[in-house]
């Protein structure tokens, strides 16, 4: 693989933009959106969208509401005529974290809410497609283009909470003794296929979006950066290799862990992968579809930065920086045209697997495995802006860069992203203790000086 | 009033049991009781039913399920030809504290179980009902005789949690921003009429249930006690005397307080009872009514011991003590025969106020008002064993004495407790800072050595 | 042994007071006292006279301060011409809980407080010393008689703190692995002698203090209480049969426990007394002797109610109330007369012994021993008001009563209680788990109602 | 300033080591160390050496203790003749972190032993003293050699020590309210001066640790980083500045802050610097010279990370990183030979302030002003391990490695740093919210891709 930092690539130059978005086609968009997050919801009880497992998990139907006052507000507010809210306490009850637009019902107690309702619910958020879709089609071009970004913000907005949705109902029915299943099915027990490395020359390359193409401001802007020769593993880990570094006395070697993660080995009692539970001898790991034997053959799924570590430590490997990440996925054909959503290959929720899969051959004329879907894949770099990052004026400034620290940052998407929401330039981030994200394992080695 | 320690009183002596039980009393009762139950969840909605706002508070439809749990564990279980368990993991999920019965779902985590549904809840509590009624149509004489006192305790059992799911689901609503109603409606505006005082001479009393009619172990065995002359306040204090406690500087002078209580006061910030808040000046009260500016005339409601304790003093008076209170109302005329568990008058549960109401006279012949119902009544008397006092046996010997420690009792009932469930002898408890209960304050005074 | 309310004692009538004071002496007392504060101190170094081992712990030196600012406060700043402090802050730093005085350095911080020193704080008892002589050896009759209680009670108030001081540096030195000796040796090892039974008539007898002679306000007004027959046993259980409790399971079976104190035993882990730990095979006990094996023959020391509760449980038993403790007491004619601060005969501090020992015969013509001295012993009474009770108005009255909730009331003195601190009457308190108080357990029987 | 990789200096090509150690320089240096930590332990009296007022602080002579148990550890016991510990439990008690060595006294603890008392401690060091020189002076050249590099690393450890011996006893007494003095004078009330801006050209620059002299491990390996132009402020942010911030609300305004930052602002009341305190309008600030009006002319200090990166914020401005930093000094002829321990210029703790003092002017040649000493310099660099590093083997790799994750870097040294423990490339760390080390801020602005 030749390094080759991605804005020199050809296809880069002189294109127009990859989507331009008129008021049909915005329309169509969002109603394939909002539809989404309703058939996401579809298989789950008035109950099952109540409940708030964790202080980190919000109930299904906050999701649902959450997203629609996402478009009442930051919309519907701005421009619609004669604006007057659905609910007035709506406001308090579903805005996320703006503190720019007032006080906020408390996060760890969304599960305390019983009204409204999973089916009131669904009255807000037909009354606000409704008014969404009257506005988009009503608006003269000028206006529409200005609306536009913040329309297209509101898609990406809620597929990452359609994948939030995901994450959090796993954990919610996580807690319960009877192992609900959400849908879909496990695969048959495999073995972990052989593991290969890929070389990237590094040097100087940019990372980072763009140009045209939608991406969040924390992906920007786009900026050189040095990187030695280094590796990447063609292919996420496994649970057979999880099963093994267990075995070899992973969770009770000190010797392999940061001090703050062996704190959390002890003070949490973690001896496995979350949603991992040993009866008789083996272990069974809860998932979307059901609770299962692990599986040597899937990736890891459900560990935490500080385990992701200690598992490299004890391969003798290390975690991937995000720039080694981007410029690999970019450099090995997979990453598009860096920064434009365009489709992405792998196993994404679209793919109603709701679970990683064993690796797959890479696309025709790449050589990594499994880089978009399956697992979200720590990387060894905190969350923090690039240089020269700067958040927008207003409360929209609130949504990526006030959270820029104590995070580290996880690359590729996993099997509970939306399709076209996983793109190589994407930022996704995790406290270092966290476990209810996807969060898989890729082996990175190189990278010092010479 | 003249002192007459009840066991004296003519009724008492020679007469039949007030209650004969048989198949077919049984059955009925049985019916009535669960009847209540489904009639009291019916306002909620799924979601209503399966929050749980605070370790405290269990879900709605937990106890539903917990009290069908008690009939087929204590009943069917030991009786029921060829029994077996309606779903293996309910005994896990619906066991509330029977250490004896193995491990448990945990107290605090019960609002995370999603599944059963409301719905699900239903058909359990079919299945039992159906069984049970069949157990008891056939069952030999003898057989249903032995079993009777479990059919009983399963009925005052279900009684204790039709006031637990208004308390708690009172909590639940208490939390929503939209104010929800569960039913009723509020009485009008009116001010506190005068406060009488009732005189009790005392001396060598006995306190405590004897002789046919149900009473939970911790009523018994009957006592004796030395009483000083005392006298106890003719009504509840309300909400009038609390508004003047709080201008007063209730909640802001260290002096009228226990040291545990105003620690309570600091670390919590109480400055009024639960369920009021303050909006522009004018109190507000969070009911079973729905949200409504305090209302002078009634009585006060959920206040803590400690609240009570410290308005007590502030009031230049005392609490009663457990024998005064149980003594008091027995030579009242409004115990019953003691121990019995005839209807008493009050304002329960039954008359669908669900909310305590201003005083009314007395019964005819007796002098104290509010005995029954509308609030629990604080007593400075803490929870413990009366002399003599062992727990049953097995599992069921954990139903009362295992919590006689850090509670103080509260006598009398209130506008949550079901009719039939209330008796001078029921000895109710709450934690010194519980608030979450019905619970109010009647002055006493005297009782000291001459 | 025939009852007989301590009242009625022919000893009791007519008699002046037992403790005449005047200005010599309550001079000479005052000097014993502040003299025997410095003795306790004098084996312990500046650092050991520093530390807070937990919140309930003071340090040593804060003691020694906290004492001396009793005398100023209560008697220099209200008596004294002319009166200064002798340091502003130390109004703030030394005052304990008394609300009425102003904030107060907070509680659980009072270890981080390195200056003064403990020489320091000898120049503080010094100068109140000299002033406290100067004003009782200087003021007229009258006044000094105005001032007697004020200055008995800082004598007594210094006792308390002579006993805490010695339970607390106890707790400091047991988290030091060097295994500090405070003082003394111990006893050679020696085995439990037989447990005889002393049995009371009971009936309608009189408790707490009156007449002559110190008492705290929390031990009146005397009063009646009616006492069924009972029995108590006519020594302290021992560490043999506590090993015994350990070894039938004491501390693994539920059923023996209340659920406050189950919670505690496997929330805190708990499988011994406080100061037990077992090193292959062996208990051993930390003392103010040294660490030694645990000596069968010897007191039970350092469990908390709910370990004397569950204890007395598995014995088949039941704690004692402090009625039936005081009335056994004073009947067996070792109350003295009763509430009269007479020397009573037992193992307290200024044996220097520091620790329980083995039971002794009773005093001549008694049958119980161990009553004073050894180990305070857990009642099964709350701590709460006497009937009547009222605390003094000003400061003085927080001395006692607001600390009436959540607390149990333990009687008959320790091997760290300074002589002339025991008495009959004498009411001690701690929370429900607490085990620094050097506590044990005097098992009693009967008293249920015919 | 051109902008020129450290390594191309002339200075850095074919020299010797600037230290080279023999068994005298060695003992010199020693008595030097050991000699300056008893010096710093001088004027604390044995309470103010024995108190722990939160967990991150250790007593003073637990620091005294601790550095000794170093060089016994991992000197002594590697090659001391016949070594027996100088008490057996020291081993247990004086244990920082190593895992690798076994079980350790709990940290938050470490103020709750009061013996070895601080004269004790003195007689260890003694002993310890002895022992090292005896080794030294005897060992043969090979065998020396081969120990130079821990006996050099036990200098910097005990250096290191030093500064947290201050940072600790500064916070000890800042918990009393009698406001102790530890040594030195206040400076003379001054105002700011003029804040330039010193130009940094950037590209492909070289940092961390390389060639002789010592380093610790995190500093190395050197390694390459891009580096777009950017500049520094040329000296600290002054008090007088963060009075500006906080009467522009800097305080409350959450768009200035990181929601963690956010978070602690409320969650903690932080209002000012900590250390600071309001008293009738005046801000005071308790230094190591007493507490003292907040001086407008002396840097900031005592801020966390997050209020660091607000205050940037408000300022327009942002915090450097750790490359853009240590390039920067070493480009301004600060650095020295990169990497070498030679004596760099500043306000340091052998001047004896012990506190920041106004900005002198840079060095001949030099343009950045308060590079080394007064504050250290937050910068927005996680603390994360160079590429390639890697921890040594055995206990001593504990050192440093396992603590790179949750903590940011901070450069420069302050003024309780000692003379010799200051280099260009030393990385210190500390967690986001940390305000008990002497931090401060130097701001930073451009880096931007063009
Ligand atoms: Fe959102
Ligand atoms: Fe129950
Ligand atoms: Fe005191
Ligand atoms: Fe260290």
């Amino acid at each position: 693989m030749t390094q080759t930092t991605a804005n020199e690539a050809p296809s880069e130059t002189g294109e127009a933009s990859s989507r331009e978005w008129d008021a049909d086609s915005l329309g169509r968009r969002f109603e394939e959106v909002r539809g989404h997050t309703e058939a996401l919801a579809a298989p789950l009880s008035p109950e099952d969208q109540t409940v708030q497992s964790m202080p980190d998990v919000s109930p299904t139907k906050w999701h649902r509401a959450h997203v629609t006052w996402f478009f009442e507000t930051f919309l519907l507010a701005e421009a619609e005529q004669g604006f007057a809210p659905f609910q007035d306490k709506y406001w308090f009850l579903f805005n996320s974290y703006y503190e720019t637009l007032g006080p906020r019902y408390a996060r760890p107690d969304r599960g305390l809410v019983t009204r409204p309702g999973a089916h009131e619910v669904g009255d807000y958020r037909a009354n606000v497609d409704a008014r969404v879709r009257e506005l988009v089609d009503t608006l003269d071009g000028g206006s529409l283009e200005k609306l536009t970004p913040i329309i297209e913000l509101g898609f990406h907005h809620e597929q990452q909470h359609q994948e939030l949705l995901l994450m959090d109902i796993k954990h919610v029915l996580s807690r319960n003794p009877l192992q609900p299943v959400y849908a879909g099915s496990p695969v048959e027990r495999c073995e972990p296929d052989r593991l290969g490395w890929v070389e990237v020359e590094g040097g100087l390359v940019e990372v980072g979006h763009e140009g045209p193409g939608f991406s969040f401001d924390n992906e920007m802007p786009r900026h050189r950066q040095w990187l030695e020769p280094y590796r990447l593993a063609d292919r996420l880990a496994t649970n057979g290799e999880w099963l093994a570094f267990i075995a070899d006395g992973g969770y009770e070697r000190h010797e392999l862990w940061l001090s703050d993660g062996w704190a959390k080995v002890r003070g949490e009692g973690w001896s496995a992968p979350l949603y991992w539970s040993e009866h008789d001898g083996v272990w069974f790991e809860h998932t979307l579809n059901g609770t299962w034997p692990v599986n040597p053959g899937l990736p890891v799924a459900h560990v935490s930065f500080y385990e992701a570590e200690a598992f490299a430590t004890w391969s003798g490997k290390r975690l991937p920086t995000e720039a080694e990440w981007e410029h690999a996925v970019v450099t090995d054909g997979q990453g598009g045209q860096h920064g434009r959503d365009q489709q992405v290959v792998g196993n994404l929720a679209d793919g109603g697997s709701f679970h990683p899969r064993p690796a797959q051959p890479a696309p025709a004329g790449s050589r990594l495995r499994q880089v978009h879907g399956d697992c979200w894949e720590w990387t060894s770099s905190a969350y923090h802006p690039y240089p020269g990052f700067h958040p927008p004026e207003g409360a929209i400034g609130e949504y990526n860069g006030k959270f820029m620290s104590n995070q580290m940052v996880l690359r590729g998407g996993c099997a509970l992203t939306p399709a076209g929401h996983a793109r190589a330039s994407y930022r996704n981030f995790f406290p270092h203790g966290a476990r209810w994200a996807l969060s898989g394992v890729r082996l990175a080695d190189g990278g010092a000086p010479a």
